[in-house]
């Protein structure tokens, strides 16, 4: 059958670890398979060339900013390509214009529009082993050189299973899978055998960084399953698939916690208690290109007032500041503050729709940990509390005990209350 | 009009070496030039990407070491273009395959067939600077990623000169110019404002680094001038051209003294003297894939043997001796020395045609050097002689000074003998 496999940079590092890679690579192959390997830069060389390129420029024009990286998976896929022919397999790299990945001409954001994998077909007819370099493709319209955004790789090889019409997608990496929680968090933090689409959605939105969001958006739209696991083990991993809800009671109600401090909060005080006040801060952010998580708009409690409350990425708050700033005295408002000592932790299970109670037991476990909960946002599947940057870990701790995640723990029995 | 520049790896060095380049592309553009340039790898990024690929593969496969190595041009034309456009213009980077460099498809090794510069036409024809990676090209058969060998990024630019029809193609790089003889060896040596594409041709093959023989090759074919010159100054370099030879006495009789220490001599003891013993010699090392230089038979002198001494590159050293141990019963010769301490003088000028008399004076200025010479060749513009490893720089000061080159020179006066 046609198995693709993706290595991450740090499962391709150095010559020891690339000649592993192909070891691994070549198991594979001597089992019957066609393969098909989307490979990462290796190690820190993107985060390398960006610092190249900021030496040479303080605002590197996006086109050429592509360029300049996708030479890094090019070199990893070209090595890898040697390692696997030493090993008595032939082996052709091809960068992601060569592979057919036809992507719109967004620059350093590129998205796949399609696929077009006729030279990859060819090799596989021809009983070798292909290699792509990840991350990158080819503007349909300009056919310049794109990249896909940080950590599209994954974005890659789930686009390619789906094209090539492989029954799943492996992801290789340095974790051995999804957890209930960061293991780094929670010592008792257990591997999840398989998570649905959705429930990984709102892990990788909310702070977990196993899968690039929009890889697990393509796996969902193409329905296609994806193994989640450690390149430096044999141990099975996660598998991020569909997930029939039917038996609702079979599965946990909680599936796993994230956590995400690169968030920043900014509050806008003394806001007039006017019509579309609340409107003119927001499209002020919005106009700056920014876009902004969980809302708080107080109560007006007199005066003729109200403060405002919203996160936003911590890589936007200058941005956000700024425009804020400048608009103080159109929109009226006193004051504006910006706070980046704060983060959130999301608790996230598609058994909340059958089950009530589960916001309650997420107060009550935060409440009776000592925590002071800030902000508050939901989905239908997911329950996010903004708390102090400090309380973070242990936020997630108390979370995962009450729902009786830990791999020895008890559940608190929530009252059923509804949420 | 329009410019073509080649800017070598010590020009691009670093950061601060490709603001600099920037800044002449600039001032080119700004003088109303159209203005299309090609970049090697900066510094030793070609060595480094060499020695990675050895940590993984004892013996790379030709298609991958090509598919990595083109990654470091790809680099350097990415990050000159980022710097022009932070001086105010815009500037494109192009691979050699996006830049229509149609090659063979000899991996490591291949020619170009074609230029199809429509992409470059385009950029020009929008006023975009034209930035195209060096070295590399795309196989018209298998649309594999080539490159042309190393220094080769000289024959891109002369060969995108042609197609674009540029006047003339400018190669800057860490020396001023071609000399009459490697400055570091002769302190009297001189800049010449212009050589002759015979001559350098002689010059190139026969151990000056200045411009790869393919490139002198390519520019003859294609009658582009070439203006070699310092990438460090705005000094004058030298003009590779077509020169008439009308009125040869307003011309030196010898350009150049080129040398070379890459070359091993082997010789053949104890040859039977029979027909064909010689040819068997030479067609072993032949099928072995290895081009030999000079040759010397010695004449028999009884007992029905020979010897046969020749000279090939080093790096073919141990592969002829080789060849040549596995078919010493069947040729029957007595044994086969190497020796890799010798080095070749060149003495280069088309003055040679109509002047007699410049062997004797190249053989009497080494003789009163006391230096033995050990084999001799000669082509219509070039006399070279074989001597030890260790006399190679005196040789060469000897016939500069004998022939009146130095800067402050006297001419040593021949003999009108002819040769």
């Amino acid at each position: 059958m046609r198995v693709v496999q993706k290595f991450g940079g740090s499962s391709v590092a150095d010559a020891a670890s690339i000649k592993r890679v192909a070891q691994r690579i070549v198991d594979t192959k001597e089992q019957g398979n066609d393969v098909v390997v989307i490979v990462s830069a290796m190690g820190d060389t993107t985060d390398d060339l960006l610092d190249l390129a900021a030496e040479v420029s303080p605002k590197p024009r996006a086109r050429e900013l592509d360029m300049l990286l996708t030479a890094g998976e090019r070199m990893s896929a070209a090595l890898l390509a040697m390692a696997i022919n030493d090993l008595g397999h032939t082996a052709r790299s091809f960068t992601g214009s060569q592979a057919g990945v036809i992507t719109t001409e967004k620059h350093g954001d590129a998205r796949i529009i399609d696929i077009t994998p006729g030279r990859i077909e060819s090799a596989l007819d021809e009983g070798d082993v292909v290699i792509v370099a990840g991350f990158q493709g080819v503007s349909q319209t300009t056919k310049d050189v794109t990249t896909l955004g940080r950590g599209a790789s994954d974005t890659t090889a789930v686009a390619l299973a789906a094209a090539l019409g492989a029954g799943f997608c492996e992801i290789y990496s340095d974790v051995d899978g999804v957890f209930s929680a960061d293991p780094r968090i929670v010592p008792g933090a257990q591997r999840l055998p398989e998570i649905s689409y959705e429930e990984m959605l709102e892990m990788a939105a909310n702070g977990a960084k196993i899968l690039h969001l929009r890889c697990v958006e393509y796996a969902r739209r193409e329905n296609v399953p994806v193994h989640v696991r450690s390149s430096f083990s044999n141990k099975p991993g996660t598998w991020v698939k569909h997930i029939d809800e039917e038996d609702p009671v079979e599965n946990p109600i909680i599936t796993g916690i994230a956590h995400d401090r690169s968030e920043a909060k900014i509050t806008v005080i003394g806001v007039p208690d006017r019509v579309g006040a609340a409107a003119d801060v927001f499209t002020t952010v919005a106009n700056a290109g920014i876009n902004i998580d969980m809302i708080v708009q107080n109560v007006s409690v007199g005066g003729g007032t109200t403060a405002i409350s919203f996160t936003l990425p911590q890589a936007d708050g200058a941005k956000a500041m700024a425009a804020l700033r400048s608009a103080q005295e159109p929109i009226g408002f006193r004051d504006v503050v910006y706070n980046d000592e704060i983060g959130k932790v999301s608790v996230i299970g598609v058994g909340m729709r059958s089950h009530p109670g589960v916001s309650a037991t997420v107060f009550r476990a935060i409440a009776e940990a000592g925590i002071n909960i800030e902000m508050i946002s939901t989905s239908e599947i997911r329950i996010s509390v903004l708390v102090d940057h400090a309380d973070v870990d242990k936020a997630v701790r108390a979370v995962h005990t009450a729902f009786g995640l830990d791999a020895d723990g008890q559940a608190v029995v929530y009252a059923g209350t509804g949420r």
